[in-house]
């Protein structure tokens, strides 16, 4: 459970049960990692935000507000060292039906989660790689939705209940995330990550994200750090059948950074296909927050 | 606004911050016309809802609770003559993150809307037929959702969103609904209702739901009353120019009951090209409180 919520600027564990966020998903959410009690890649998600409220249409509340909002509760939870922070964004309450009211009154909801004892397999899925398995799940094709990361989240939902929560399984065999096809057979991500793939020529290669997904923060960071080291760089249309051509692969989110991956099912993969460097700038600017946030 | 709102077996007009209906649209709903005080095709709902629970893995509470929760309010409200009833099913809070908990603990949420005063235009809506649009808004291609009601209804929100509220455009030219696509480019439904089409030989025909769309209690139904009634029944992909051929179109949910259709943006229909016999049947058993309930 969450160590702190506030709701529309102070404490409180509940909100309206009309909010339309609950009655239809409607409303937006970033999760961001707190380092040294300071939000990492702060700038990123709360562009996305905005970027995804004037998508939906929901009015973007001040950034300044997120700011000040986020810096109390984060000194009111005693400056975590390491905690996860949420935001959401939801269009607020309205009359009964899906038309959105003509004037919202957007909710902002913030929920501190503190990070529990550091599990110590964490550090060799880092440097190992990690197990991946395919989802019978598939991602709705919805190009209004695609790139968004909104409240309707039951796919992902689906998906992860494929396979047992993080603890069931042992180390050695543990899963640690589900790749999703979308309803054309199309590869586009995990249930929680980005997915890339590394190629023989060293190049990097992603779903273009054009009929659903998310549009992840550090996604964004790994293209331009990969376009910065002179890495050939690709947004495209990924086919299952690339994961066999592939070197290798790895996963991407705010929270873990980078895990390279292992094993997909079956298959092999080079865990140590990815440069170094690449994966060492990623997980420095994942998890170095910005002074002037 | 509701008029009485009830969480888990009483009064409450607030939610978990941290319910999954809200963080992931993790949940159900059922939208109930109350007429003399009582609920109308209650058994239909409740069993659909526990199909939908089912197919989520979501625990159903026991339609023994929902209906004692249901009387006790309605009586609590003063036994309505003409009311909304919304009921939610969430799976309760979880640890963060999309992996269902082990042992869900669902949440009960009971909304009830006074209906307002009788609005004029419905009774001439439901005599010469209903204006209707298309959306730009498709609906995904999700065949683990299709058919479920559940609350990642961002699609229909965005589809509805094309058009004014109600009340905004004078009663002549006033929209009542618009006509949602998938993005296959088939036609599936309304962004409250499912379509009926009325083809030449009087059979009716509506979308097989196979991949997206909402089986409506009243579409149901239709598809039984027409079928009782000697007429031709067919659930099929339909494609938008079906629309041309046919001779008639109907819109069905369980607020309205049944609406003719008399214009689809520039298509002209014949809204009497239902037989009578039909439609007063669904809306006889759209409106009559079932007596043991």
């Amino acid at each position: 459970m969450a160590a702190l919520a506030w709701v529309n600027g102070g404490p409180a564990t509940t909100l309206a049960s009309e909010d339309r966020g609950l009655l239809y998903g409607d409303g937006l959410f970033e999760t961001i990692a707190i380092r040294q009690g300071q939000p990492c890649l702060w700038r990123a998600h709360l562009e996305r935000l905005a970027a995804g409220a004037a998508r939906l249409g929901i009015p973007m509340p001040p950034i300044a507000q997120w700011r000040a909002e986020t810096a109390a509760m984060l000194a009111a939870a005693g400056v975590p060292a390491s905690a996860t922070l949420k935001l959401v964004l939801t269009r607020g309450t309205g009359a009964r039906g899906y038309a959105p009211p003509a004037a919202p009154c957007p909710t902002r909801l913030l929920l501190l989660y503190p990070d529990g004892p550091q599990r110590p397999w964490l550090r060799s899925w880092e440097q190992d790689g990690v197990l991946v398995r395919h989802c019978r799940t598939r991602l709705g094709i919805n190009p209004s939705l695609a790139g968004l990361k909104h409240l309707n989240r039951l796919e992902q939902v689906l998906a992860r209940a494929e396979w047992p929560p993080p603890g069931e399984a042992p180390v050695a065999t543990r899963v640690a995330e589900g790749l999703m096809l979308d309803a054309w057979g199309n590869l586009v991500c995990g249930t929680m990550t980005n997915l890339f793939l590394v190629d023989a020529d060293g190049g990097v290669r992603t779903s273009d994200l054009a009929h659903c997904g998310v549009a992840g923060t550090v996604r964004d960071l790994v293209l331009r750090c990969a376009d910065q080291l002179g890495m050939p760089v690709q947004c495209c249309r990924l086919r299952p059948s690339a994961l066999g051509r592939a070197r290798g692969a790895f996963l991407t989110n705010a929270l873990i950074g980078l895990w390279p991956v292992r094993r997909i099912d079956d298959l092999n993969l080079d865990p140590q296909a990815l440069p170094p460097v690449l994966a060492a700038r990623i997980r420095q600017a994942c998890f170095t927050p910005e002074p002037d946030w």
